[in-house]
């Protein structure tokens, strides 16, 4: 079959690699229609994440049930419309029934290297699926892979990063990503006062505007922490989620949380962050992590009733045949790109 | 000064009355600028609540602080412009503290008479306000009375009726009334799902759809049960708001909610209601009562905001000189009435 | 294989009756160790239930695998020692993602006749366990059938009660059966303030006092309603667990809650309930219903620890022949019972 | 009136110093009767608070009403024996309606310097409470000074520590002074499964035992991360408390939390911390920061009835005129010590 595959620092490549085929009893082989690239992927591009030349990329995919092995094939039929978290897990352990999945011991990213199990990735014309029961989602009657292929992975991550917060809430969001933007959309969903999105980026912010915020900051032109501070009277967020995953945004971020607020950080840090002791007076609440996957039949219903429309951050489709040059623009941010979604026949 | 007093069952009148005074350390004597009229003043009109020929009626109003006791003279001023929740507590016990104004020993509704403790009502030029500190909240700047005037009796009954539910909820709401109507608007802000409001009388189901509601049923034509089961594919409402007050509709509204679902009843009942075995084997969680006006200020910031306009339900306004007028056309129910509000000079 | 069956009404026998097998994909096939006798069984005896004669009764035991289909065969293997809900449903489906068991289309409680999915119960030598990677779970190693035979079924349905207190609260219990005496056991462990029991049999409030209980009412001596009054300064109970299911201890237990404060109706109630539009006004939270076995895996780790020790409630234990015996001394309430087990070989 | 002043780095005195009187309406002029030192008043007697010479420490105290200013005698009568909590604030604003009182702008802390507000302390014969409705608290009839003093900080911010845990979780709590062997009785008051006191002093682990620790560790003799996953199957800890303040407990606090755990970080920490990027995968709640004293009346309910007794920590007791050789003691760790109380007369 034909695959993205990585092949070395800064280069991957459409090829040629042998079809996967069942090997366990949750097993389930998905035939693949629609895959996403993530900018976690970017991390495997730059040879970040340890996977091996060869190692078949991509975590973010919908499909078609191709063959389902025995364990769950009272669930699964060849045919069946699927959707995909981005990690597979038991779904029986101390922390899956937590819906902790980032917890198990079972836990594989699907290509992401060694790091996290390293299993095949979805940007190939089929994908194995173990622990399909808890992995795999039908995809509901009347929706498009277009609809719903960001719900496992990227929504996810952005509604751990404001769930539990209240209406009425300011909420700010550092980063207007793919992960940002959705956080954006479901801030607003959720009621909250004001969303005040910050990014670098004029395209990302125009982009923000589009998908519920009231208020954009470009950090070049004015200083995000006393933009926060000046639209709330100087009372601070209510809830700060962090969608880059640097120093500089994680410590921002702490500052420009109210005293009892709270401060997500959806970002994959590559290095320490330091907290500063005054902001540890703050009674902040501080989430960090992975995001996980167990919130995704909520957030179907709510892209059902149109009440959530993630359409919009994809700004490229193109077939996985030109998925080398997909990547090539991704990671330069050519053409306004936010999301790129690789169509797979 | 001028006042709308209980007359005699079905009989008020505006009637020139003695002034209240200042008479406990932490009361406020407030001059109304604009009062409401609340379904449950018909009580009082029918002379159901036991008030005395004399009593003034009413408990929904804004106004202007024109003396403060000592109590709380470091809190408010004379010209502050001010709301009121529509009972006062004494904010100390047991009750108080854990936000159940309504469980408080002191606890007193304006203008409702003798089983509510005999408090002078608003329908007036002025008012007497005890336990101030707790009763009454500065009206933001650039907030008119109309913006806010609903913000302690009604709106905080309707708060109470969604609160708690999730983003992604079916909510069904009986009753169209300016209860259910805001039910609806807060409903949609919390990102319902779906938003289901039920009323008999046309016109109000047309203002339901205008503040949000998706899906519009009148009992007259079709049952409501078999609606909401309809369009949630056999499951039942997650969260049902009871916003009317009698048995038929508490009976329906536990029918409509799904297992394990929410039943809110904001209505005040006039006699016993009865649950049915079968709807008790359900695992409903049933909420009952008068509202509690203790998320005024995340209210009135949801309003400053303007995620929450409550203006439309505002169908009449009359001067304090016509309030018998009024009261006969809003418990007449005519020229499509939903709310009046008084104003007073 | 052995088992006691439903006669005709009032009548059960131990009798011979064909061994169950693997039906479907996901059934466990579990050699019964020990059975309880439930409260609601008597039910069944009594005809209530609509079992058809030659039912076998009993939702509540431990076992071991003695075969696993094959879409389960990846979770249980022969030998494994189980414990089960007392109820099996899809685990797929919207309620069932809810935790809500109750509310799922395929539901049925073993052994409890056609209301409840005509399942065979487990007061026999074999069961035969539907969807049992929902409705089974492993023993953990050093414990007993008779330290964990209650988790799914009881123990459930008394932490359902008490889910959500807040420490420092005062709990009433009423009834002080096996649900009862759990109730108060998990109220005492979720650090109330002050555990009343109320229970008209003395042995029993002796039990209550044994297992945490700090005060006793008997209702044939004194008004429980004002001993609750009276205990907590006429404030009332912030919680109120029914544990019997009669229109007196449901009114009762309404009239003895604080306002604000909440009540669980875990009784099984075979008709209509009336609700007081005076309790109605005194904003309480109701819960009701079956009890849902999602918080199994928690309570065992409460009983690993040792912080939760249910076997005082087990009064008698009789060999599978005797069942009968043992159904006319439960429904007699001879000889102090509370709880009787089976042992089954 | 006599007093404990701060004099220079290294050096206290009991002083005369002029008694303080009302000053605003808020005020209430209090009589110490007990006073505690805090660890956090070992900062001032180091000068590392910024405290001017002739400062009056101390933050812990019970007394009783000599007067109340005229905003507050409706709730103060002269002889009322009162609590208090550390810190005052205005009662008012956005942050003490969500019980941030840190949040407020008015906050200050008595007896802790310039950087909280220059406020005079609690170590003397005499104190002023501003905003004495807020801060002050009637001491329950039956309860002596040492069953309450605890109350409004170091038990608040022990409960802040463990506020939010659910029965059944294993909860390690880092450090066993005074804040941690509250955090160990809460703990366990709240049904933990498991309770892991870590503390380099034998006789604060010994403390810790009594006051309920299933397990000690001395980091000294083991490594305590590697006990906390030996203690439980190589899971982690379901609530890490951190009770100390240095880099080294915040570290091994994180780094000991399970996945999708909890860490509480109580402590005052006088210089940044450091997280691991690696740490910040684990999908870890942090909370952090000051006690917040808006639960002293539950906490007051557990005491009186006798749930939580605090008065084990109470090593010693000396006159206010003693208080140099305490502070001394204290400081050095001297003869066991806990916890001192100053009696004054």
């Amino acid at each position: 079959m034909k695959a993205l595959v990585y092949k070395s620092p800064g280069r991957v490549a459409v090829e040629d690699v042998p079809a996967p085929v069942i090997m366990e009893k949750r097993d389930v082989l998905v035939r693949v229609t629609t895959a996403a690239i993530c900018g976690s992927d970017l991390h495997s591009l730059h040879g970040l994440t340890g996977a091996d030349p060869g190692t078949v990329l991509g975590h973010e995919f919908c499909g078609v049930v191709e063959e389902a092995g025995d364990g769950v094939s009272w669930l699964f039929k060849q045919g069946d419309r699927v959707l995909a978290a981005p990690q597979v897990a038991c779904g029986r352990c101390y922390f899956c029934q937590r819906g902790m999945l980032s917890g198990c011991r079972e836990m594989a990213i699907f290509g992401s290297g060694p790091l996290f199990g390293d299993l095949p990735g979805s940007q190939a014309q089929y994908i194995r699926v173990p622990f399909a029961d808890v992995a795999l989602l039908h995809i509901p009657v009347g929706l498009d892979d277009e609809d719903v292929i960001f719900t496992g992975d990227i929504l996810s991550t952005a509604y751990m990063g404001i769930e539990g917060m209240s209406p009425g809430d300011t909420v700010a969001v550092l980063g207007a990503g793919p992960v940002g933007l959705m956080a954006v959309a479901l801030a607003r969903l959720h009621g909250a006062s004001r969303v005040i999105s910050i990014d670098p980026l004029e395209y990302r912010l125009q982009k923000a505007r589009e998908m519920g915020a009231d208020i954009t900051v470009n950090p070049l032109r004015e200083d995000p922490i006393s933009a926060v501070y000046l639209s709330t009277g100087d009372i601070g967020a209510d809830l700060v989620v962090e969608a880059v995953g640097t120093t500089d945004t994680f410590m921002n971020g702490m500052a420009m949380a109210r005293t009892g607020g709270t401060f997500s950080a959806l970002g994959i840090f590559s290095q320490p962050v330091e907290i500063s002791n005054f902001d540890l007076l703050k009674n902040l609440t501080v989430r960090t992590g992975l995001g996980n996957p167990y919130r995704m039949e909520k957030l179907l219903s709510l892209i059902q009733n149109r009440r959530l429309d993630l359409r919009p951050v994809i700004t490229h489709r193109m077939p996985l045949d030109q998925a080398e040059e997909a990547y090539r623009m991704f990671d330069a941010r050519e053409d306004n790109v936010i999301k790129i979604l690789l169509t797979v026949r």
